[in-house]
């Protein structure tokens, strides 16, 4: 799970426990015959009630999977669907367990298959095409028995899974599971459980298929309850008021989401493009700076925010989709569009920046790694000459980026001295710096897999304390150049190979000189 | 496949090769050395242009496998679907033989996988929860094959299907793929096609649950692209006129229609109802009588008829969903309509009779069954003793249902003679006649799978050339019970349980005090 993800994992909530349901559960958690002593509420009863509470909706699932009719089966969906809301955490997690490992296939039953099938004789000349129908014949045993194989490898959860998706609401229920799976999953690592969000991961995303999705032109005129949805889950540049909302909704600005059927008026992914002469420079412009450019004589749709807003689809990447799909109806729309680019945050540079900074400060000074140049290094030790910043350049870095209130950016000195060795470690950050074989950087990580391209770094583009804080308030312009989206994808795909103009590649020119 | 569909698919016309299509391949197939004498078109070259046109699709396929640009992609995919389009049978055949076969699964990965599997121990306390962790610790090992394995029995061709799926005009194409596999394997049992059919079967079963589906009532304000499919594929009592159609859209009449979001005004699959002031006991009062009953005096909901236009989707029940959506639909919209039955067709009655007689007449007289009971065999010889249509009872009754015109039809006394007995055996073919634990008549089978019971049979009740020939002119009513179509259907899988009214059953005691 990516960063942003678990970022807006944490600002959802459970959904509270509706009165309904209260009303429900307690009538069936008080005992008859301890009915009438309400007062004794004690810890211990709380823990018994708990406990039958997971009992209760425990035995609603089980219902959800074995149940045949479907008259009774809906309602044993939505008992289960609603017990589970009311469930605490730690019922959930235990809940979830006892699905992944009670509702598991029949592995004996598999194992009987598979020596059935190693004792099938291979047909030899299994490409040959002359030699049709014999093999036809002997083929006819391996497909029965690679069906069978395929069925009994299908865990009996998925019949919940299945069953919920047609059930009205069980898709979002769905995902609601699944993130709630993957905050267990990030507490502790269990095997089963892990299995369990593979295999909804992998039902999430064919029911979640671009082609069941409705690409959505979202605008002032749509229903408050859509548009509040967009004011809570706008993950990148939270937007401040109504005004601000309307803004982005109006001339110059546009605003798409991809819709599902069966989760209406709840976008599951949005994005917001500005209209602009140029590709923008700092967020100020796009969020702040006032008139929009007329849209005819705009030249760049700007990509400025892309938010999710099922933490339970993590993973699974809609925004490619998307893009492909905002990029083709700008297109059609306003032939005088000609560039597609982001401004985006980085979102962990700093943090990247500063545990290079601590582990060079641990390490041996003759193994210790400069992430400075001799005059980085000298700029940096003069400016901070009268404040006594720190013993070396990098302390001197880390004192000014970690300062409260951000001092250094109310002062024109500070900001120039810092500005070189910034921009220089972010172009390495952003374009060598790689976890298997990915770039480091969640945003980058999903730009660059679209088959964008690093375009520009800019400097002083976030003066926000979320931008400060995540990358000292330097943005990037990723590039969406049409013709080479799927080459550069794949060529990222394959050999994590990462396109950047010649403007960013020029800071790791320098970068590999110096550490030649 | 059931006979209904048969019969659509026997309707259905191979799309003709459009004009663009032709000049492409035309271009592609004369060889520029050959270009010149186009009057030398003889059978050898139309065999080899036939072969190159194979070839050429066949490697439209592969790249629509292989690809991994999808913008590249998308233009393979059309080339391939329109390719596939332009194919003579002969070479559809062996292109969806070559898929099956050549674009399976790697089967040597499969075994290596399973010996892999095979050689971990079963950890012992599997449904043992409190020694969880060190089980985790050892199930994901078998986590890990379990998940590759699935991924290795996927078939290659899965691939094409996914994209197809997602492509535009994709998911219509692989039903006409599946239709034609469905022809072919009718006239040859390939097992690759067969293994090909089942894996495309469930696909499609998966993308058109219903709850991707959308139910529109379909009236007279449609579009005429869409209500020309109606009239085209309205497989029970066809459409005679615009008037004929209007009348089944209008007042005290209703249909609708399941469609999908990737195959735009064209339903899936569509019902017609007629509401009445009782269960109509022949089609004439359906079709024909004029004028309908106020609609607030109906209390019966009657479906008159039910056609797929999907042969390609034949064997994927959206029939039982649709009918269950449309009695809540309409019973939602109208309090007075309590009951819901059919009024259908016997389509395999007379075939059936027909042959018990002939297989009557070839055994042995001693072990001969007669069909019929004394009485009625001395009514036939009776009325026929004037003509000698025959020396026993079942001969006259072969004679007369078999005779041009029917002309039995036109005499009361013919009439009054046989109905006793072809009621009678009516009720014994839908009551007791099965295939594998099914009912044989493949009406009677859906709706009694869809949780139905058969009502009453109705004598006279079709008197169209149709009805004639495939039951005599006898309908049934089938009526769904609300509160029982889900126990109905359950006892009818399992159990081969098949419920009747008593009205219908008394035909059957009778029948089995004959055979006592």
């Amino acid at each position: 799970m990516n960063k942003k993800g678990l970022a807006i994992l944490m600002r959802t909530k459970m959904r509270p426990l509706s009165p309904a349901a209260t009303n429900k559960f307690n009538q069936m958690q008080i005992d008859p015959q301890e009915g009438s002593n309400e007062a004794s509420f004690t810890p211990k009863n709380a823990s018994i009630n708990t406990q039958r509470e997971f009992e209760q909706v425990r035995e609603f699932m089980h219902s959800a999977i074995s149940m045949n009719k479907t008259e009774i089966l809906d309602a044993a969906l939505s008992d289960f669907s609603e017990g589970y809301f009311s469930l605490s955490e730690e019922n959930r997690r235990k809940l979830l367990l006892t699905l992944a490992r009670e509702y598991d296939f029949d592995r004996v039953q598999v194992r009987e298959l598979m020596k059935q099938y190693l004792g099938l004789e291979l047909p030899s000349g299994e490409k040959d095409q002359d030699s049709g129908h014999v093999e036809e014949l002997s083929l006819s045993a391996f497909y029965r028995i690679e069906r069978n194989l395929r069925h009994a490898l299908k865990p009996n959860y998925e019949v919940l899974f299945e069953r919920l998706n047609t059930h009205p609401g069980g898709l979002k229920f769905l995902s609601t599971i699944r993130a709630d799976i993957l905050s267990f999953l990030a507490e502790e690592n269990f095997a089963s459980l892990r299995a369990l969000d593979s295999y909804l991961k992998e039902k999430l995303s064919t029911w979640l298929s671009p082609a069941n999705l409705e690409l959505h032109k979202i605008t002032w005129d749509d229903p408050a309850s859509l548009l509040e949805k967009i004011v809570a889950y706008e993950a990148v540049h939270p937007i401040s008021s109504l005004l601000d909302l309307k803004r982005r909704l109006g001339i110059g600005r546009r605003c798409f989401g991809y819709l599902h059927p069966a989760i209406p008026g709840e976008p599951l992914i949005f994005i917001e493009v500005a209209l602009m002469k140029n590709v923008a420079e700092t967020i100020q412009e796009v969020l702040w700076d006032e008139p929009p450019v007329p849209e005819c004589e705009a030249t760049c749709a700007l990509f400025y925010s892309i938010s999710s807003t099922q933490p339970g689809l993590s993973g699974i990447n809609l925004g490619k989709f998307l893009i492909k799909r905002v990029i083709d109806v700008v297109k059609k729309d306003m032939l005088n569009i000609s560039t597609f680019a982001t401004l985006s945050p980085i979102p962990g540079y700093k943090q990247w920046l500063l545990s290079k900074f601590a582990s060079a400060a641990r390490s041996d000074s003759t193994f210790r790694e400069n992430l400075l140049k001799p005059e980085e290094e000298k700029a940096l030790l003069d400016a901070s000459l009268e404040f006594n910043f720190g013993k070396s350049g990098m302390e001197v870095m880390h004192y000014l980026l970690t300062s409260s209130n951000y001092e250094w950016t109310k002062s024109a000195k500070l900001i120039s001295v810092l500005r070189t060795p910034l921009m220089r470690l972010c172009a390495r950050y952003l374009l060598l710096e790689k976890k298997r074989g990915k770039a480091l950087d969640s945003v980058a990580n999903f730009h660059l897999q679209n088959g964008a391209m690093i375009g520009r770094l800019n400097w002083m583009a976030d003066r926000s304390e979320k931008g400060l804080v995540q990358s000292g308030g330097i943005m990037v312009n990723y590039i969406y150049r049409v013709e080479n989206i799927e080459e550069n994808a794949q060529s990222y795909y394959s050999k994590g190979h990462i396109q950047a103009s010649s403007e960013v590649s020029c800071f790791l020119e320098d970068y590999e000189k110096a550490m030649d």
